[in-house]
C-alpha cells in the first residue's frame, strides 16, 4: 500500500503543479509561501465537507471533492476577492479515494489560475476534504455582510433552486447527467464577484444554505429588514413552468449550494449592475427577511441547511 | 440541540474574542480580511488530526486539540514566521465535543497574540480537527527545507523522544499527567524559530514524524547526506538514564511529536547559534541520514510515523 507521502505526491501533487505568480515557496515544505502586492488585503475563508452530510455516499467522490473545492471558492466570489491559492486536508479511507479525490481538485482548478499550495491526507473511516481558500482584494474593497443600509436595492448574481432540485433527484435514484448538473457542477462566481465589487458593491454574501438563510444572515449582520419579490427572480419563473409553484417558490426560497450571490447597493449603482446582476428587492427597516409574490407575502417555506438541525 | 451557527458561536467564538492588529475583517463573514505588511510574506500550512490516529479515542478532546492547533503552530515555527492567524474546520459527534474542541484551541491560543479568524463545524461519525495556520516572514528569509549544503552542522533545539514515550505509557493506561505532560502539552517553538532566522539560519524542519524520518526529508529536498551523533543530544543521556539504551535511542531517533526544530547552518553561524541550538551532526556528500552512537553507526531504529503504513 502506498504510505502517506506516496498517496500525496500520487494524487495531488502530480496533477496539480501549477505554481501561482505570487507563490515563492509551494508543495513539500512546512509551509507555502507567498507575496501580496502592495494595496491588497488578504481574503482567507475555510469549508469542510464530509460524505454523506455534503453529498450522498454514493456520489462519485471526485464530483464531490471538485464541489467542496469550488463551494470553498464561492466565498472568495463573494468578498469580491482574486482567488490565488488553495490547502486541502483529505481524509481518505482508502488510496482509491485518495486518487478520486486528487481528480476532483484537479479538475476544479484547472485552467483556473488557482494553485493547490499544501495539504494533508489522513487515513481515516469516512471520506472528508477541508479546504482553505485565499485570494487579494484591494486594500478596504471587500464586500462585507453587514454593510447594507435601508433604501439599497437587493441584487442576484446566479440562478436559485436548480442544485437542490438536482440533489432531490440524485436521491431518487435519477443519475443522468443533464438531471443533476446543477448539483454537480458547482461554478464559484468569481469573475462576477469581482465585478460587483469594482462596481462599486461592498454588501454581498453567497447562497449556499438558501436564499432566506443567507439574506438573513446578510440582513442580520447589517441590521436591516428586506423584501425580496420571488417573481424577479428568473429561475423561479423557469422551475415553475416544470413544477407546482409550491415546490418552485420552495427551492427558490431555501434550496441550498448554488452559490448565487446576493447583494445589495444604493440606487445610484442601478446602472452599473444591470449588466451583471438582477434586482429581486430592497432593504427595509427591521430585521425580518420577507419573500413576495407579486407583491403578497409568501407563507415561509422550510428554511437553509443545518447539518446539526 | 444547538444548530450549526449557535455550535460555533457557544465553543469557539465566544472564547476566541483576540482580534489580530493585521486583521480588517474577522469571523462571521465570508472570509477573513488580513493586512500582509510591505516587505513580509505570508507562510501558510495545513494539517489534519483525528481521533483514533492522531489520539488516542480514550484521550481527552481538549487536550487533543489544543495539540492540533500548537502542532499546526509548528510548521510556522519552522520557517522562522510570526504566527497571526489560524481556521478551523472540526468534524464533531455533538455537541459535547463542540465544546472540548472550543476549550482545547482556545487554550492553545491563549495568550498567543494568534487569532482564530475563521471555521466551519460540521456533524460527523469521528471527531477531527483540521488547522490551518499563517504568519509573516520577512520576504526571502523563510527557512526552507532544500538550502541545506554540505559542510553544514546540523542543529537541535529542543527534546526528543519524550512524546513518544509519554503516548506510550498512555496507552499502557499510566494516565497521571505527570507520565504524559511530553504528548499533551505540546509547544510550539515559534520564538526559537524566529531567533533562528534571525540568526541567519535558512534551513529548518520541525520533527512530527521522528528525527531520522524529518532529517531525512530536509537531506532529500537539499540533496545532501547527514551524520547524527546520538550522544550529543541531551534527551538520550537523560532517556538512558531511565530506560535501556536500546529504547532510549529508538525514541529520540524516531520517536515523533515532540516538535523540536532540526536546522542546518555553515559554521560561521557558530557563535550565534550555540545560545538557541544544540550541534548534533554535520552534512555530507550523499543521500543517507546516518545515526552515529559514539562515532560507531547503529542500526536504524523503526522508522517515522505514518498513518497509512
Amino acid at each position: 500500500m502506498m504510505n502517506e507521502f506516496d498517496l500525496i505526491d500520487h494524487a495531488f501533487r502530480q496533477k496539480l503543479s501549477f505554481k501561482h505568480s505570487l507563490t515563492s515557496l509551494s508543495l513539500g515544505d512546512d509551509a507555502s509561501v507567498h507575496a501580496v502586492p502592495a494595496g491588497y488585503e488578504l481574503a482567507v475563508s475555510t469549508d469542510m465537507a464530509i460524505a454523506g452530510v455534503h453529498w450522498p455516499h454514493d456520489f462519485p467522490l471526485q464530483d464531490a471533492a471538485c464541489r467542496a473545492v469550488n463551494a470553498a471558492l464561492s466565498d472568495l466570489a463573494a468578498m469580491g476577492a482574486e482567488a490565488c491559492w488553495i490547502w486541502c486536508c483529505a481524509a481518505l479511507k482508502d488510496g482509491a479515494a485518495a486518487e478520486l479525490m486528487g481528480e476532483g481538485v484537479a479538475a476544479a482548478l484547472s485552467g483556473s489560475g488557482i494553485e493547490l499550495a499544501g495539504g494533508d491526507t489522513v487515513h481515516a473511516a469516512e471520506n472528508s476534504l477541508s479546504v482553505t481558500v485565499a485570494g487579494i482584494v484591494p486594500k478596504g474593497e471587500a464586500m462585507r455582510r453587514d454593510t447594507a443600509r435601508v433604501g439599497d436595492d437587493v441584487w442576484l448574481c446566479g440562478g436559485l433552486g436548480f442544485a437542490a432540485l438536482g440533489l432531490r433527484r440524485w436521491q431518487l435514484g435519477e443519475h443522468k447527467a443533464s438531471a443533476i448538473k446543477a448539483f454537480r457542477d458547482v461554478k464559484p462566481r468569481l469573475g462576477q464577484g469581482m465585478d460587483l465589487r469594482k462596481a462599486g458593491v461592498r454588501c454581498c454574501i453567497d447562497v449556499s444554505d438558501g436564499l432566506l438563510a443567507d439574506a438573513g444572515h446578510l440582513a442580520g449582520a447589517s441590521g436591516v429588514g428586506m423584501e425580496i419579490e420571488l417573481s424577479r427572480i428568473p429561475s423561479y419563473a423557469e422551475l415553475a413552468q416544470q413544477l407546482d409553484s409550491e415546490t418552485a417558490s420552495s427551492l427558490v426560497l431555501a434550496g441550498g449550494e448554488d452559490y448565487a450571490l446576493v447583494c445589495t447597493a444604493p440606487d445610484s449603482l442601478r446602472d452599473a449592475l444591470s449588466s451583471i446582476a438582477v434586482r429581486i428587492g430592497h432593504c427595509v427597516e427591521g430585521s425580518r427577511v420577507r419573500a413576495l409574490l407579486d407583491g403578497v407575502e409568501m407563507h415561509p417555506p422550510q428554511r437553509g441547511f443545518d447539518h446539526f438541525a
